[in-house]
Formats: C-alpha cells, structure tokens, sequence
C-alpha cells in the first residue's frame, strides 16, 4: 500500500507493446532490431528501461509482452527474467486491440479485478519515480468502477508528431503523492496536426499529449471488447481458453490472423453515441514525468542534449570528437573518431554496412530510405 | 626521336617530389600515408598515376623519387619497378631546392645534357597524351641552352588554392603535336591570392596556374645552385660524389639536414638583381592537360563531379547509394550503404577510425582538425 491511499493498491498487470517494426531509426533500427531494443538513450535498450521503470510494482508473472517471431530472441534476451510463457508472438501484426484483448481475456476468467496497464517499449521517461507516483494513482482510479484512464503529458512545446487528447469536464480530484490532480474527461484524441493547430492546442490549455499509457481492469476491456468488437472479442476468447495447453500456440498462429487490425483508440475508446457521447468511461490523468516517445534521430538529439538553448550543442556517440565552429549536430560511430567542421544542425549515423546523413528536419524523412531500398531489392539492408 | 620536331628528343630523367605530409585529407591522409600512395581519384594511386604518365618515356634508371623513411615502404610497394637506389630517402625535410639539386649534382659528372623534369607526385592530369606532347617540347627548349622551363596551365576559374605565374614578353614560338605555342618569359610567381586578386589575374589573361612541373638540364640547374646558393652546392657535392658507394647513404643523413630548407622557386628561380631583372632564363610553356593539384575534398569532388554543373550531383563512394533531395555532396565510406536526405554540399569521409563531417568550403579547414589531434595527445589518429 502507497502513503497517502486511503485504499490498498489494486493488483496490476503490464502489456508492453514491443512489436512495432519503425523506421525511423535507420540504419540503427531494421527489421529484426527495432527501435525498442536498441540503447539510444542510456545504459539500457529502450524495453529495458520500459521494464526497469514497472519491475518494483510488478512481479515477473505479470508482465506481458507482446512482440513478434523476429524480435523475441532479442527481446528474451534482453528480458531475462520475463516468463517465457508471458512473451506472446503475433502470427501476424493486428495493431493494438487485440494484443490488448488478448491479456484481458487470459486474466478475466481468474482476476477481473486486476488492473492492466499498456506500455509502449519505446518510449523514455525522465523521471521514473514521479511516473509511478502517477500510475499507482491511475491504478486505484481505474479500479474504483468501469473506468478506463489515460496518462496525458501536460504539452511544452506544439510538438507536431505527437497525438494530443482534448480535455473535457473536470472530473474527481485524484491524489498524485502529496499533490492532488484533477482528472478530466476525455472528449476527443487528436492525431497528429499541423503546426498551426499544435499552436492552438497548446495556447488553449485543454489538450494533452497521449502517452500511448492506458489503464483498466481486466472485467472492463474484455467488457468493452464484447460490446464494440464482438467478432474480434469471441476469437480472442477462444485463444485464451487454451492458454496454459499444448494447443495454444497452434490456436494463437491460426486464429489471430483473423482478428480486425485496428487501434485500441479506435476499437474501444473512441466509439460514440449517435448522440455523439463517449460510450467509454475514459478519463484522463495529466502528468509531467519528463516523457519523449523519441519519434526520430531529431527528437533524439533533443532529448539528449538536454539544455536549455540545445541549438548550441553537438551530441557526439563516439571515442573521440573534434569540433570546429560547428552546432546543433546529432553524430553516432560508436568506436571512431569523429571531426565536425563548419557544420550545423546535421544529424550522421554510421553502422557497420551503412552510413546516413541528413538534417535534423530531414530525419522525419528517413522512412523513404528505407522504403527506397525496399523498392530496389536491398532488403537486406532494412 | 618525336614526330614534328627538327632535333632528336633529348635525354631526360624525372624528379618524383614525394616527401609531402599533407595533412588535407585527413582521415585518409595520415603521417604514413600522404596525399601522394592514396587512391583519390581513380584506378592507381597518386604516385602511381605520375609515374604512369611518363612510363613510355622514361626508362626505370631515369626515374628518381624524393621521399621519407616512413613513406618510402608504401611507395616503393606500389611502385615495384623503381630502382632501389633511385628512391632518396630525406634524413630530414629541407623543401625543394636541395632534394632538385640533389639529383642534378649525381647527373651532371655523367650526363650534364640530362634533361631534368620535377613533377610532384600528387597533382591529376586528365590528359596524359597532351601532357608528354608537352613535355617533349619542354624538353627541347630546356636542352636548347641554359634555359629553365615550367609548365603554366591557362586558369579555367579564380581559384585562390593555386601558386600563379605572371607572363612576361613574348618569346620564341614552340611546337606542342602540330600546334605552335607561344613561349613566354617568366615575370613573376605569385603564391595563393585572395579572391579579388584571383579574378583579376584571370580577367588580364596574362597570368597562368603554376604547375609545379619544371625542366631543366643537370648541368644548367648544378651552375645555378652554385651561383646563387654555393653552401648548398658544396654539401650537395659531397654527398652526391659517395653515390653507388657504401658511404652514400650515412652520408646523405649526416649532411643533408645542413642545407637550408627552401623551395626551388626562392633558391633558384627568383633570386633578381639589384635592377630587378631575373637572373635565371626562365621560360613558361603554357598548354592545359586538365591539370588539378586537388588540394582539398572540395577540389576532388569537383575533379570527380567533371559535369557542367557540378552543383547538381553527388560523388559517393561506396557500395551503394541512396539520394533523395541532396546534392553537392562528396561521400566516401567504402563498403558501406550511404543514404543522403536532404543535405547539400556537403563532405563526409568514413575510415577505419575516424570519420569527418564538413561542408565542400569546410573541407579547406580540415587542417585544423590534425592540429587539434596533435594538441590533444591523439597524434595517433594524424
């Protein structure tokens, strides 16, 4: 039990989304090394860090992680401590609502009480004991009735390749530590807009960014799967009934595939009324833990440099490094010695076969590399 | 004997000037691995390419190289026909003056009418059919009297990289193939001017680049070092008069680092008298052979680019490329993938240790970077 809870702390279970396949991190990150298992903060991968942060609220019997064929190896042995039986590989990529449903249902049967908390693998957070204060919080929120929660991070800047959540009606207030913050109503998710609304939505107060954290009860997903996706809900059902026999992973490969591939924003959270009123309980809980989700080599350069005027820094992953009248610079050659000279705000990364080099701006483009040597057969390098 | 010339084709014997430590293309270049044994431009190295060039007219026992111990493994690997004896191995740096008239000194006993030629080692020339119809002609005039002969190349452009020549009277009419070139006297040499200069160089059409390829008989160069620079003579004789005999080489170690350490140009070349007319009979045969000392990144990629509008493309060296909107660049990073996402003019060069990033006007400050390195303690990566 936290201090300051006037309840017990619900039990709680973590699915950590670790399948994601991005591009973004060429020609670090390719198909069997995708952004969440790759160091590119700090001293541990990016799902190491997902787990360190969660390991002293949760034992290892409830942390799921959901990935694919390809990246388990990598993934297990980075997790050394993860059950085996907790890894679950998607026969086929579905998007996040089934991955989602899927736990809720193996847990419902035995513990629909039991609070589930998704995590992006590939997201940081800076401050990991402010993150906790914040999540037992939601936890108690989300068990206390059909809710369902969301961790929204206050914006400081009109980020354009983040989403942003609208708030609606201010709701309970609920106790973060020794801080007491008001819980709002969700009326609307945001995809990423243009600069010009980024700068609305930060002037006006009102919106958040999504963390991609979300928090219900076992009883309430499943609940809500049934209601919005019934199709979807009855497939997974029948997957997680074998859970635990030598047929599971048969079911798992055959019938998976057949489940809709869509968002869990979309499936459960974003139905409405033909009244337009939200069908879901979702309420979200604005918190400031430092959090970046890292979207590119920019945004990495940003987060590392990590002072107040960043344009003035070159961040340098290397042995050693000379730099000559040149700023704003992102460089990784990890082992080699790298010289800047007379040059601005670029952003250069070499890998043992690769080499790229861009600016901070065109590293938002750095998908079409990708999507480039795909076209003309060099797969092996993606 | 040359087709379209009235006497036979002198003898001559080249000066290869190989004992240049630039540090300009850094991190190619290093300490043990000059400008001079890379290969910057195309099939063979740069000492390859010189010697090359002359090959059908010039005989192995004709062929000299000046260099240093610590190049002098490399060059005598890449260049297996030279004759051991023919490679001089400086005790110490002292320019060119005394490496030049070295070598006129251990011919003048023999063969004073030797021809000599001194070429350095690490300049490109896009037209070798041109340049020896060239240097034939040199050789003639230089074999018709005590005259001193340097090639000019006519400026394309107001580089400010580049040594020039101010032309002096028109003198006699020499035969380059089946065409008639005037031969000028030289007035002056003007090292690298500024760019206001340079354009008015360009504009008078009175002045060319200075090569650094000269012609003169063994016999007129000895006379001339012991007229204007007689210490120099005498410890040059010295050593000169133990070639061929076992006391040559310690000799050569003890005495060599006496002689003052000046260029040809200063020692020879320029000295005046007190009218301020030139002492030496120096003539300049201007004939372009698509000359370039490549004396930076800059100048390789425009050497490399060789299309009208170099601006447009990018020189990148490596197994495979992608381009999406870059142009200008210069990459090399051999073996590896390189993507470029919009960058423009930009220089990156990838080695086994290091790996340099800078603008194609940067690349003239990379200089800088050695001596950084040097200062730091990291002497190992010069």
């Amino acid at each position: 039990m936290s201090a300051g809870h006037s309840h017990p702390q619900p039990p709680l279970a973590a699915i950590i989304l670790a399948g994601g396949s991005g591009t973004r991190f060429w020609p670090r990150s390719r198909k069997a090394r995708a952004k969440q298992v790759l160091k590119l903060d700090g001293e541990g991968t990016m799902i190491q860090g997902t787990v360190d942060r969660l390991r002293e609220m949760l034992s290892p019997e409830n942390i799921w992680v959901i990935t694919n064929p390809l990246l388990s190896p990598t993934i297990v042995e980075q997790l050394p401590d993860i059950l085996p039986d907790r890894v679950l590989l998607e026969p086929e990529a579905r998007n996040t609502a089934p991955a989602c449903a899927l736990v809720a249902f193996l847990l419902e049967k035995k513990a629909p009480e039991t609070v589930l908390g998704v995590f992006p693998s590939d997201h940081t957070i800076g401050d990991p004991v402010r993150f906790r204060l914040v999540l037992r919080a939601a936890a108690h929120l989300a068990a206390s009735g059909p809710k369902m929660v969301v961790l929204g991070v206050p914006p400081t800047r009109p980020e354009t390749g983040y989403g942003y959540i609208e708030l609606g009606a201010a709701s309970v207030p609920v106790r973060v530590g020794e801080e007491c913050i008001s819980v709002r109503r969700v009326r609307r998710f945001t995809e990423k807009p243009d600069s010009l609304r980024a700068r609305a939505f930060v002037r006006s107060g009102n919106y958040v960014w999504n963390s991609g954290i979300f928090l219900w009860s076992a009883g309430t997903l499943a609940s809500a799967v049934r209601e919005h996706k019934p199709e979807m809900a009855e497939v997974l059902e029948r997957i997680a009934g074998a859970f635990g026999t030598p047929e599971f992973e048969a079911r798992f490969k055959e019938l998976y595939p057949i489940c809709e591939s869509i968002s869990i924003d979309y499936a459960i959270l974003e139905p409405r009324s033909a009244k337009g009123e939200a069908l879901s309980q979702l309420y979200c809980l604005p918190a400031d833990f430092a959090w970046n989700d890292l979207g590119s080599w920019a945004a990495l350069y940003e987060h590392m440099a990590d002072v107040n005027d960043p344009q003035s820094v070159n961040v340098i992953e290397a042995s050693h490094g000379v730099e000559i009248t040149s700023s704003g610079c992102y460089v990784y050659s990890p082992g080699k010695a790298v010289a800047l000279v007379g040059v601005q705000d670029l952003v250069v990364v070499e890998t043992e076969d690769a080499l790229l080099i861009t600016t901070r701006d065109g590293s938002q483009n750095v998908g079409k590399v990708v999507a480039e040597l795909r076209k003309t057969g060099r797969e092996d390098l993606t």
